[in-house]
């Protein structure tokens, strides 16, 4: 790749495009604000761009995104920065395009069940303005309340109520993209079926930004399930925990959450939050599990089909959530493990996936492989569907092992999940941070097959450059 | 396209991989079994195939493409030849590649919901041995009975679950691809989450056989819904019944059925099948609604709220199926609309899907173009997913009128598709007979870059040619 530098005469171009209020330089901003925007969520990694721009709509960016094509200029669009792979930094410089302007519910459409939003919208946001009409947009990850829906778009994100409902990628019907060159597209139609030519919007979702960038998007939307239960179900071992998930699966139930915790996941969120909890000093994980639906009674029934599966293990006392204090107690713990192992160390989050039943065996290689090379994991997550974060501490680690030494035990890791049937990222993305592992996962001719798309999509190879492989 | 003839070494090396008993040629079969190669569903349309071949694996799938890529010579795999665009037809001749003995059910994983198998079983066997285990696989196109796992996925079939359970598409992890250089791919893993790179395996779905021919697949599985109850309502007005459609979800209640069908659709197919059903005189369009669970109860206070919606409506007399044998019944007729118009009539059937709230006007505008252009139409299909089967019967068109003058009106109904929201195809795919129209669907933009995906796939153009675009 041979990039061009940014030139002033090119800054002055996007000054007339977005007006200059919208153009942000390291000149222009205190030095630690304009270092935030070479930065994400992931470890402590930092590329400065070399301006940073604001525009305002798909016309301005497909303006912005042609003068980049024309000049081979990289340019990498960000959302909240809120992304675990490193998809959002701007690892050859460039122009960094944030969409936090492009934040407008556009409409809801309660007779086709429909909503079309901008990429810059919250994700809590979204949900909340749809639910007041009993409307559910479903995909929910961690940083709901402050990640943007383009960014979910681009890792396909999902979040615990993906077991029931899924992730991302199965809310999108259609999406307005700015292409690598400029133009402007629809990806699809606004219709749950399609089979109208190749299906440009899932390989659009997913691309973590390297094949465009989202203007705009049709969701559909489903009714809101107006009861739930939630029940934090203690487990004597880790194995057995794993193992209850898809032995209820196979009950015929489908919970609309099953998220797995060690001892130490929930320890270190309550710690993080204040909250007061003691667990007998016998349990080693938590399952969170949670039914939902229109009716109530339906629910009790479905949770003592719960109980029946559960009663196979050795569990402690099961903690049924009654109130909608409890429940958001409970959600708010699970949902800041991640806030809580970052707060207490240094680490590494691997997003690793494998088929749902194959979890006890990937749980037990995570830590057998931890003991063998010295280093401690926070274990959680999205059990439903077999997606394990898995948190390495660095402990006492010195930089060399941490920057290079561990990537022999996350190899090993990711081997283990390939041989059980599942991959590298469920959720998170490859970005910049598991570049290095994708040949673990996907052989030279799938490699081979994403260059060649990406380089129909951008003949330049300007749109986040550096990323995925 | 320079494509070259089929040559006396080629057909020897392929009687090489296959065996000679699994290379069909036009002097070895009568003449008229061989003229079924070269169609399907589709119209009256035949295209002789140079030969036909009937490999029993990937291995030897992959030796067959290869040749093919390196000597340009087109191949066209074919299922069970039910498609309805003409997909599978060879309109450059050359090789048309059996997939017929692929036809394996290779694991019921229950630990894990899924299921591995071959592209050529037939939809509803592995329906029924999956459910055998309590399990269910929901997308069943009406030709279930015949059509091939293969072709659904060439075309991202849909059917009547669709509404509640999603399509094809919805339901594969991951597929094992020959690519048309003769490349074996897996596309994607095992897993429900997957953000690993592009999304080969939903580029490949729905592609029609275009992008690579689909040799093993793994589909997730869900619980059975154990219970069901089915209900036929009679509308006197036929925009009542489509707008029902959408009140009903507006109402909370997902379906897992939702099928609309125009009075003359239920008696040529009650005639078609020798079932004999009086509808009043004054009955203008029927929806058959299906709800499913695991519960009987929940079902028949979902049943209650259903009436609540359909009371505002003008309805004749509700028939509600409790037997085994009425549902079964009810539901051949549903299917057997497409066979009993074949049977009564040479027409064309168009695919038209739209945001589900739109099919009143969308019904209302195939009618006015009708009757501007002097054709009746047979319409129904499935309403919940804005999925609309408009069957044009030939009448007394000559073959002018038939073969050319019917474009007009054609491109009047798509245009109209679009206008609404929706697009030319819901889930019969493009192929051949839809292909002059796509560009009512898809600006220059997106057909360039699904050309610039198949020249990556597929540098010679040799897979399937002459379809979609």
């Amino acid at each position: 790749m041979d990039f061009q530098p940014l030139t002033p005469e090119l800054v002055a171009a996007f000054e007339q495009i977005v007006g200059e209020a919208y153009v942000i330089t390291a000149q222009r901003i205190e030095a630690e604000a304009y270092a935030d925007y070479g930065r994400d969520h992931t470890e402590d990694l930092h590329f400065a761009p070399d301006v940073v721009l604001r525009p305002a709509n798909a016309e301005q960016i497909s303006k912005i995104v042609r003068l980049c094509h024309e000049h081979y200029v990289p340019i990498t669009a960000r959302g909240a920065g809120t992304g675990l792979s490193g998809g959002a930094l701007p690892v050859h410089h460039g122009v960094v395009l944030l969409t936090d302007r492009l934040n407008r519910i556009i409409e809801i459409d309660e007779r086709n069940l429909q909503v079309t939003v901008e990429p810059g919208v919250v994700n809590q946001a979204l949900q909340d303005a749809v639910r007041e009409r009993g409307l559910f947009y479903p995909p929910d990850p961690a940083s709901k309340g402050s990640c943007f829906l383009g960014g979910n778009l681009s890792q396909s994100s999902g979040g615990p109520k993906a077991v029931k409902y899924g992730v991302t990628k199965d809310y999108v019907l259609n999406m307005q993209v700015v292409l690598p060159t400029g133009d402007i597209i629809w990806t699809g139609a606004n219709t749950l079926k399609n089979a109208t030519g190749y299906n440009l919007t899932q390989l659009m979702v997913g691309s973590e930004g390297t094949l465009g960038i989202i203007t705009c998007v049709v969701f559909r939307l489903i009714p809101y399930p107006q009861q739930s239960i939630l029940m934090l179900v203690p487990f004597r071992r880790e194995e057995q925990a794993a193992e209850a998930v898809s032995e209820t699966f196979r009950a015929g139930i489908v919970p609309s959450g099953m998220e797995f915790m060690e001892r130490e996941a929930i320890e270190w969120s309550a710690r993080y939050l204040n909250i007061d909890i003691k667990l007998p000093a016998d349990i080693r994980a938590h399952l969170l599990i949670e039914l939902d639906g229109q009716d109530l009674d339906q629910l009790y029934k479905e949770a003592e089909q719960v109980y029946a599966v559960l009663e196979k293990y050795d569990v402690g006392d099961i903690l049924l959530a009654d109130t909608a204090a409890q429940k958001d107690e409970l959600w708010k713990i699970r949902r800041n493990i991640g806030n809580a192992v970052r707060y207490n160390s240094v680490y590494k989050e691997e997003d690793t996936v494998v088929p749902r039943a194959e979890l006890p065996t990937l749980l037990k290689g995570v830590k057998e492989i931890g003991q063998r090379y010295g280093f401690k994991s926070v274990c959680y997550g999205h059990a439903g569907d077999g997606n394990l974060h898995v948190n390495i501490i660095r402990g006492d680690f010195d930089d060399d092992m941490w920057n290079v030494g561990l990537r022999k035990p996350i190899t090993e890791i990711f081997e283990l999940c390939v041989k059980l049937g599942g991959t590298i990222s469920g959720e998170h993305g490859i970005g910049l941070v598991q570049k290095q592992y994708i040949g673990i996962a996907l052989p030279e001719a799938n490699l081979a097959l994403m260059r060649g798309i990406k380089k129909v999509f951008d003949p330049h190879g300007i749109m986040n450059p550096g990323k995925i492989f």
